[in-house]
């Protein structure tokens, strides 16, 4: 039994229903049983049973928490080692690297130095990564490059708050990084919540750019430096952003979307578009303004 | 005899008053001599030896490199050795970190690898401190979390322009993170020049936020990614900041407070206020302007 | 024989021109042929063999991968080592750190802990260097400070968007950070693809600055947190930059500009111009517009 969305969970699972965003999965879902709240609750299939609670998060955070004790903090993993040779014989490896149980390394495959990789984690073949990094919860494809400095599938910034001490949201979510991406340095990608944060085929990302929990992006995006992504926002295939941009939480951008330097977007994006401005505004329309 | 802030002296410290925002600071310290300037000297106490310079900053950038030669640059702590595992037992740590003289860490605190932690910091109980971080002049609470690729209590942005060599302004202060705090990876925590940085309880960073040298954030705050705040600010309790937005220095943002993401704080904020855009609004005009 | 910018090149190079801004560097450049394409040919002199093509930096990716087969990607360094003290008797070292070959490191320099410098990098005199750097391609002078955290020399975002692999664009240039520079935590500064990225005498950046292949900063630049530059601009002498502020790519900004935080640069900006908004607009504009 685990906990999954409402779209990824099978007869065995339990999942949440928390916003009315969600009620096309939630009417579709096959969990077992799903904790949701009152209001929510009658667009959920009769198969599954309903936990109707006041504060859906806050009971998935404790449930998670009994279930996953340590997916709350991104505790130091004990099993982390030199990395065996023998075993990895057809990988690079730099000065000073850790790797954690059941790592896998494809063949060709550079690691640099100062490198943590943490349990679990999978690394494909012709993968080249940098010096200074932590690495875990993650799945990385072939032909990926990541630069120096970067911290990925670490615990996105999820809590319920609460006066004097927050109840931290357990994160059992992973991160995939598939083929072909480049991954810059100094970037962050925080590892899914219950979902995982996805990064398409041949996506490359610029210096200093931070993917919050849960955010997916599609193949063959171009996204420039210092740009920052709320959680849970999914941004089609071919898409590119201006350095500095940023995406709010729980948004939709279109394939083939072209997002000017600096912008903010705050509402979903239609394929095909090209906005700029704060709040991101149709292109034609900025420049008009601007002019004025 | 130290340096320290208008409020903080002693009669036995030195302070310096540069602002007339720090009027009220001025007129009721008890530092036994205040570095200043003609104009301000008159709102210093009888009892304040009044030293008039005309560039105060210039003047205290001096002084505090002959009482502190080494705060003016981050040197190499020649201290740093591997820990003493028999006076740390109840401390886990992870590979390839290094302490400097002095420092204090609490019980079940846990230190990840290649960490820096250098002379005279103190950690509470149940921390945990992820990789590749640098550590040095900071006082740590119990429960707090650090994330991978922090860099907290290095120098601040502050010098006194000159073509050619700036001054470096030295930084004496430090940065105190209280209890319950959480603070996620790639931030950057300057510590303060004369006074201290400061993180109030149970207040949560998430990545790549930047807060520079004096800076006050109260307790129970929500700081989303890419966040900045410029010097010497101070943040009410119970204020939540959105991603990429700015907070401009010397200011005071009240309590209750939330600011939208990508916001650019330029004024002062009063207590309960909801702020958006660039310059940052109330957010009801700003969604009249938006949708004008 | 060389790949150089049109500038640059002498007899001996072959040099690129894919765009009518560099006009002038066409019209007198010494390089013995210059891939450009059918436009634009008719700028070179006659002494330059034209090999005219399509895509212009398409076809100069390629020679330089033939040219400089690892220049795409930041291959692990095989020739790092701990430093031989030996032959640095005048330098601290910290824990941890690797060079590569042919390191040149100055007297009374420091190097912090977790710190890889590769092959023909070349330090200068009283430099402090912090912990958890990688350094690669990179001239610094004397008197430089690097605080912890950052990544100085890595290949630049630059490539032909191909659809499920793009074509990644060789780096072939340095990052030459002069005397009297400061560099806070956490900043990353790619290395030129042909031509270098400069960072001028005794500027001073903040933590978290981004700044992309081929910029060059002058001297005396004041460069708050988070500032990011995109690719190839130009920044004069003497300008501050507000934190956050962003300059777009192949920009020119003047001597003695201050432009305000949070700001983002789209046009050239002539010298001692005050600047402000997104996009920057004349600081007076800006306030006028705000009171409204």
């Amino acid at each position: 039994m685990n906990i999954r969305t409402l779209e990824k969970s099978t007869k065995k699972d339990i999942s949440f229903f928390d916003s009315i965003k969600y009620k096309k999965d939630a009417e579709k879902t096959k969990a077992i049983c799903c904790i949701t709240n009152d209001k929510l609750s009658k667009f959920l299939p009769q198969s599954c049973e309903k936990i109707v609670v006041t504060n859906v998060l806050f009971e998935l955070a404790k449930t998670l928490k009994i279930l996953y004790p340590l997916a709350d903090i991104d505790y130091l993993d004990p099993n982390l080692k030199k990395p065996n040779i023998s075993k990895f014989s057809k990988v690079k490896f730099g000065n000073n690297v850790l790797l954690g149980k059941n790592v896998k390394i494809g063949k060709n495959t550079q690691i640099g130095n100062n490198v943590v990789i943490e349990t679990n984690v999978i690394i494909g073949n012709n993968c080249t990564l940098g010096s200074n990094l932590h690495v875990k919860n993650t799945i990385i494809g072939d032909n990926v490059v990541i630069q120096s400095g970067c911290n990925i599938g670490l615990k996105g910034f999820g809590f319920i708050p609460l006066k004097n001490k927050n109840l931290k949201m357990p994160h059992i979510g992973k991160v995939v990084i598939n083929d072909n991406v480049e991954i810059a340095s100094g970037c962050t990608i925080d590892r899914g919540s219950v979902d995982d944060t996805i990064i398409g085929k041949n996506t490359y990302l610029d210096n200093q750019v931070h993917v919050a929990h849960n955010v997916k992006i599609g193949d063959n995006c171009m996204i420039a430096g210092q740009v920052g992504f709320a959680g849970s926002s999914t941004i089609g295939n071919n898409v590119s952003i201006g350095g500095q941009a940023g995406v709010s939480g729980h948004l939709k951008v279109g394939n083939n979307v072209k997002i000017g330097g600096g912008s903010g977007v705050i509402k979903n994006i239609e394929d095909n578009a090209i906005v700029m401005g704060y709040p991101a505004i149709p292109f034609k329309d900025f420049i008009k303004n601007w002019k004025k």
